[in-house]
């Protein structure tokens, strides 16, 4: 049996593969097909009239979606993001960001899942995000033992 | 103030546009910025496997949306789909289906929301959709006294 | 070497399969990563003001790419769609919808492609289709001898 | 009549707006309801794999639309993505990344378009985008005389 994944874990290993963005995402949260993650938004995150950029949003998507996901199949450092649908809702406050990651499905391999994205305190998403990942063959095996 | 629409009001409204598939789609519950509906399946929806077609799917889900939608800003025939995003998670039972749908966002010219379909009686969902409703101009004014 | 596949052999397909919506759908042209398909609209496809349904939109719009999959991988039943999105442009007319599909990739286990419908006739598209095929382990050996 | 935009316009507004992401997005072509955008890739950019990041694409191919619309409507800057649907197709090269985008409709509050994205001189695309953008009211009076 897999080893219980911590939030510590993936936070490394989105470290090691550089997908934490210089230390700017942290996750918060993790377990039960579900990840929170948090954007510490800096002033290269922000645009004019004080908002958070675009990018910004689709990149803590993807990132609290794939730490969703490796709670679920263990730390596979090779699954891709194939696709990506984000909604954008309302213009985000200069704040952190928040997203709230929920896998809808995890099949042996593809992965889907929605991210609902808010400013840090506010209940009003910002935007919606869904995504899918392609898990590589053989990575359910990831942390198994034999 | 506009009357409180009904999920009666809107079958009609489905029924008058021709929308509610020869009157396969039945909208069991409305208000909150939410809806569900069910699609009754017939003979003429299923594929070989006897599972339930795609375009049936995302009929479901786009009259879901717009009940919900219709829900909240009244009876506006005029609101047209501008995007549809389905993810389709699992294959469907020889069932009827079911579509919660949820606004994400009503502005005045654009509604946002998720639908999740679900086989009726299975937790697990069989597709997830996302929308976006363009509302014409003054929709909002519809139902309005004076 | 597997056989050059025909636009005879996909509309049998279909046929057998019932994806061609009771035979309205007519795959016109084939090869070269691409497909042309016609929806023959009929009373029952259309909606109030004279226009054709969303659904018919994208019943079609699946089937021309799963007819474009099926000129490069060969008559592969099991190939399956896992994400379709769609932008509705244009209102369209009371006539026959063209989908041309035109693939982007084909992968070992994913295709993904896009199609522009038209109104017959009219130059400029009614609505623009981005999906994605998942396609079965082993799925490259049909027609393959030996 | 509105005087024609140029590169040179879209350039400097992009600037303006911090939408360049600090100079490395340079608009190459505009007109014809199209335009094509670079992206500079620094070290910053890159994923392990020597791959140019997800966040990057999405940024370039928002970017390279919003250039496209600018050339069709004047310098609106209040125009806002309001959906983006990336499909990703192939690992991009540690190289430029190029995005062609083509508008596919232009209305009076919705314009929605497709880009493609190549990794310099490579003609098999790695990613390709859909996105909508919202036109303020009256936009299409900006550059009009009285």
């Amino acid at each position: 049996m897999p080893k219980k994944i911590t939030t510590h874990d993936v936070q490394n290993l989105l470290r090691d593969y550089q997908l934490d963005h210089e230390g700017h995402i942290a996750i918060e949260k993790l377990g039960g097909n579900a990840a929170r993650a948090r954007f510490r938004v800096g002033k290269q995150h922000l645009r004019p009239g004080d908002t958070v950029s675009g990018p910004t949003l689709m990149a803590l998507a993807d990132v609290a979606m794939y730490a969703a996901l490796l709670g679920e199949i263990g730390l596979v450092p090779l699954a891709v993001t194939t696709n990506l649908n984000i909604n954008f809702l309302r213009k985000p406050a200069q704040k952190d960001v928040i997203g709230e990651a929920r896998l809808l499905k995890v099949g042996k391999r593809l992965a889907v899942g929605e991210v609902t994205l808010f400013s840090d305190g506010d209940p009003e998403p910002v935007a919606h995000v869904t995504c899918t990942y392609s898990i590589p063959p053989r990575a359910k095996a990831a942390g198994e033992s034999g």
